[in-house]
């Protein structure tokens, strides 16, 4: 069992601290990038600000099993860092149920 | 001023609803399909149920006045109907920030 699947994840950056909520986001993809299974990602940010999910990131890994070794201890303890109180997420694994492109 | 631009949806939909949101939503996708600027759309449904947002939509217009050309009067009845007030949506469009590809 090791179909594809998308992490997304959607970010509440309060204004103006677009800096430092990029600053530790690039730490923690940084290190999802080093561990096996992990295929790309897409950071998302909204063209305007009205919106409670202003950044989104939407990754593809190799398998669930891949996703879930790569949180390891590490990981867990980055995003327990203090400074990431200030950027709520929601975390969460996706498969694809309806999908077209413009070459379908 | 023409660049492509993702349009991302996150929807909450109560445990057990999943066939009234997907008859709901490809209604609503079936429309948007129709207009100019449309590129490709993807729903995903999350893998456990123990987020706020088991499904994102991620779809590609071909330009932000495209897709706000696109969600005009008819296409807000749709989502005025009453139906839709059982499936909270948080709509935004974004622009990618920072992107790594497996072939990048």
């Amino acid at each position: 069992m090791t179909s594809p699947v998308t992490f997304v994840n959607c970010f509440d950056v309060p204004f103006g601290e677009d800096q430092e909520f990029l600053r530790l986001w690039r730490q923690v993809n940084a290190y999802a990038q080093s561990k096996p299974g992990y295929l790309s990602h897409a950071l998302h940010r909204a063209l305007g600000r009205d919106t409670r999910n202003p950044y989104i990131n939407v990754a593809q890994w190799a398998s669930a099993e891949q996703f879930r070794a790569a949180t390891d201890d590490r990981f867990r303890a980055m995003i327990a860092a203090p400074e990431w109180q200030r950027f709520p997420a929601l975390p969460a694994l996706y498969e694809v149920v309806d999908e077209r492109g413009a070459g379908n």
